[in-house]
């Protein structure tokens, strides 16, 4: 079974590696819709509609499509990835010395080899608290090139580990897929279609 | 001031490394002893012993040893590295499905420029719950050369990441060195110096 990934992001397509599993990367063009501001249904809303999109523009059978979306939700605000330093500085500023919740959103489509598709998609939370910051750590942080490409304005995989206290939930799923969940669901998919 | 760590591991080295610490390896060879079978003291036993002796062979002044012993504690039973794969597949037939604690100890020796001494010892705890495992993937797991070096017997940043449930504490105190309190403690130290 060959194994897509809906996504661009170099990250989760080394979080599979680690676990073992070879994919190909193909990322969705959609254009993301939302109908809802909670972040679980919002992060399996766009992992929906990425995975969708590319199951469909496959024409081939025995293959299984994994679409992901993260965010991060400090105090119920939706935080994406910053446009700026300042941007990035104003996120970073939300959460330092507080808790928050990093949201990834997973939908498998699994399509066997007579054609028939399967899909299934969860979403998994991970509260991450992060230290006090004085304002020389927030706008050094900010602008050291790390946040721009990340949800919340952070990689806890880089510098920003040093301002992490703890976590509460599947560490990857901060880094952008929770490969143990994802894991345990590929398992249950492969061994109803053998079933 | 220079930064030496007491302890040959590649993954403290990288995990400083992470939150741009630049570290000289000095591996300790002391013969460690132990006086106590509680795992948080046996672990900052262990790397003050690390720390100090590798300070008393350096003669340089403003100079920052730290010292790290982890140790895997599963139902009150402290687990090394494995000897062999048969032990490595005992050990984590016992973390397979449960919740077990990580513990790190950190000793840190500052010496200053006027070869003043300071040392601090803190540990600090991490729990991990593993997803059930089958004993086919225990077995092909304890074979797969990742668990030999490790405490417990497994990496959690390599393959094992598949059968994490979850944590909660700091994810790189479970590989090896709790890089957010050790960067809280240097920045503690640093500023005493100063004041």
């Amino acid at each position: 079974m060959k194994i897509i990934l809906a996504s661009a992001s170099p990250r989760r397509k080394e979080l599979l590696g680690q676990i073992g599993l070879e994919t190909e990367i193909v990322p969705s063009k959609v254009e993301e819709q939302v109908t809802t501001d909670i972040p679980e249904d919002v992060v399996v809303e766009l992992s929906r509609q990425k995975a969708e999109d590319v199951a469909a523009g496959i024409q081939e059978n025995d293959i299984l499509v994994i679409g992901a979306d993260t965010v991060v939700s400090a105090s119920g605000k939706i935080l994406g990835k910053p446009g700026s330093v300042e941007e990035a500085a104003e996120m970073i500023r939300r959460l330092a010395g507080k808790t928050h919740q990093v949201y990834t959103g997973v939908t498998l489509i699994c399509r066997d080899q007579q054609g028939r598709e399967k899909t299934v998609s969860f979403s998994e939370k991970t509260d991450v608290s992060v230290y006090p910051m004085s304002e020389k750590e927030i706008m050094d942080y900010a602008a050291c090139g790390e946040p721009m490409d990340k949800a919340g304005a952070y990689g806890i995989q880089g510098k920003f580990a040093a301002y992490i206290q703890g976590i509460q939930g599947d560490y990857s799923n901060v880094v952008g897929l929770p490969v143990g969940r994802l894991y345990q669901e590929i398992k249950k998919i492969r061994e109803a279609r053998y079933d």
